[in-house]
């Protein structure tokens, strides 16, 4: 008899088949039960009419691990247009307790923090496993994007000598007898694998020790990132930006139609150029649409990029939009300033449905302006030594792109909480589990 | 005119072209100048008799960052079989100094200390690049061959509230106020996974702060993990690690020639079914093959590995080599025991080459056997309490095992050290670059 998965079961009807999973669901109507076994994948019916079919089920709480076998049978008015007929029941780990939070309910009722609690479990409810398989999805559509486009991956050092990117916000850990870091980011290491590679990316966690606490921050996270150079200047990574995006969405039409509809997640609308404003229009349109006056402001506030979004929304029918050109003054050292004018940069942030989605822009590159920039920022040269060897043996015109992926999920799927898309978070206040 | 990269080139033979890169040599033969372009690929050779084509590279030393102009010529004494005729050489970023580690020798000439001192410039060497190459196409092979098998990709927490797997060798650091630990793998989060999925993979750093010196350990390095459900014994396990490590030679036969071939790699013999030996029978093997009495050690020592190895080759001709049922003393307690034998373990390790290259096994999977585990092993349960859920609420017999990254490209290279394969090492002396 063939061990199939749930989602299988439609190409084996009128076959003998052995199912193995959790026990999802146990109902009786009039005389007819229902046994919904979940697993990895999806979750299919099994119905008896047999009483002594369910007695290896006697006393177990839901979630006890069993093998269904039976046979398929094509039924229209079933989920999925199939159920598992004659069933028999085999009990590999039996459960006594009913799970902390009822996972067989099409939503979930329970709190964040009783939800995050018990994330060990609330994570196997069919729509906690849907958010989860789509993050899996956009991993996959980022990497294949990149491979496409000839970029190499790359996996660099977590633990770092200095606190130097940003020079705040970062863990401090014990290494040896000598303090050590956190990265912040792959910052630092993507740029000098451009100087090997050219064209690198890498997904992996990033640490920051930011004492704030929203809806839409966490201080550990995936962090997709990319670097390359030969680029033009910030609007080379914007149009990279927009493919990577479009390759993800492409890839989550593709291979999760299910995962997308029982999230109700519609897929935004990609225009073949994502319209773009200034910084600085984007603060006198501020002005103009809601009569607030940003304008010397030195960033973007949550609210301006809320009416920011539904501006693009109206004016350009876009879920995205870019914000270029922002003020130098709030940008790190290594960015590279609008050579037109230069107190602003040549960076941008593409918003997504109204929140800042990905950080990006063109980096300083010669040898000389990262002396002058670290010494502007009056900071140290001693411990950029060997990042700068990389400027000093020759690095081209270069720029890059993060992307948070918990963000992603969260305006995919208009998520209330970043950590909703997060398989077990961390903030200020939990560490577990 | 097109812009291409340097491995593009054969394909666009008799036409104009650009090329974007690194000044990589200049040799002069007589009178004729050959400029040699790296890029993140490889190399191409421009040949040019003119005085006047050179003039733009007067005084810059190698590693400018160039374009280069010209047409592809088919010349089957040059390196790749084409170069580039009548070469325009434009200047991007100008380079005045030496490379502090030569980068256009076949082979590399500095020490290990040199090497990775000035790893952000000598990753650019060929030989550097294809190593990493590699790496990248290993987790390419490793993915794909899981999700082949249905395997769903996670990305799990690497800040953790304590110090539990192992008890020994975590690196801690302050989170807010209170101690945090980095995760020395991701073995509960992927065990819980197999809840939520069935079956999963995770790549990503993990930090061990082993305070011993070898050349194949390092504090930071790349794990590949696999975690899944529904299996019979560590038997199953090791099937998979078979078809994963099949499945990445694969990738790198297919995709990788040119690297493995400057690398003088030997793609290794995979047998349909590796051989096995038990711990037990490796240590009378020792015995009998080598006269030294190991039996009773619980564990095998780095020249037992080798012996193992030498073994495996002249009896069965495999590169590889699974040594099951280790002693239950050494295995963590969440290892399943042999149900014949409990003293010793359903794990095993997979020697490459006659080093340890894959632990792996078979988990307990009841609520109640992990209490008592726990117990034996004098654990309190309190810090485990978010981990013990998982069983709590229904496990299926389940298994995984973990690949060092690093450590595979070391053996598949033979590579005298890890830190080779290591971008940028971190060991108790280093976290720099």
């Amino acid at each position: 008899m063939q061990t199939i998965r749930t989602v299988e079961a439609a190409a084996h009807v009128g076959q003998p088949v052995r199912l193995l999973g959790w026990l999802y669901n146990l109902r009786q109507l009039g005389g007819v039960t229902f046994i919904v076994l979940r697993d990895g994948w999806g979750t299919l019916q099994a119905v008896t009419e047999s009483q002594a079919d369910l007695e290896p089920l006697a006393g177990l709480a839901l979630e006890s691990v069993i093998a269904l076998e039976g046979v398929i049978v094509a039924t229209p008015q079933a989920p999925g247009g199939v159920e598992l007929h004659q069933p028999k029941v085999e009990v590999i780990t039996a459960v006594t307790d009913p799970p902390p939070i009822p996972l067989n309910k099409r939503e979930i009722k329970a709190g964040l923090p009783a939800l995050l609690d018990h994330a060990v479990v609330a994570n196997r409810h069919p729509v906690r496993q849907a958010i989860f398989r789509l993050s899996a999805g956009a991993m996959a559509g980022f990497r294949k994007t990149l491979t496409a486009h000839h970029f190499t991956e790359v996996q660099t050092p977590k633990l770092v000598a200095s606190a130097t990117e940003s020079g705040a916000n970062v863990f401090e850990l014990k290494y040896f007898g000598r303090p050590a870091y956190l990265a912040q980011s792959p910052q630092f290491y993507k740029q000098i694998m451009v100087g090997v590679f050219g064209r690198v990316f890498e997904v992996g966690p990033v640490f920051r020790a930011e004492p704030h606490d929203t809806t839409r921050h966490a201080n550990e996270y995936v962090s997709l990132d990319v670097e390359f150079g030969f680029i033009e200047n910030h609007f080379t990574v914007m149009a990279l930006a927009r493919e990577v995006i479009a390759g993800i969405m492409q890839e989550l039409a593709a291979h999760y139609p299910e995962e997308l509809a029982l999230l109700g997640a519609q897929l935004p609308t990609i225009l073949p150029e994502i319209p773009h404003i200034h910084f600085a229009a984007a603060q006198e349109l501020i002005l103009k649409r809601h009569g607030v006056d940003v304008r010397g402001e030195p960033d973007l506030s949550p609210q301006d990029e809320r009416w920011l979004g539904e501006w693009a929304q109206q004016e350009h029918g876009s879920d995205f939009l870019f914000v270029t050109g922002y003020p130098m003054g709030k940008r790190p050292f290594y960015t590279h300033p609008d050579p037109a004018n230069p107190a602003y940069s040549n960076s941008f942030d593409l918003l997504f449905r109204g929140t800042e989605l990905i950080t990006g822009g063109q980096r300083l590159h010669r040898y000389e302006e990262y002396l002058a920039a670290l010494a502007k920022a009056n900071l140290p040269v001693e411990p950029f030594e060997s990042y700068l060897e990389a400027f000093r043996y020759g690095m081209p015109p270069h720029g890059g792109f993060a992307i948070g992926l918990e963000r992603l999920l969260m305006q995919l799927l208009a998520l209330p909480n970043v950590r909703l898309a997060t398989l077990f978070p961390r903030d200020q206040k939990r560490l577990t589990p």
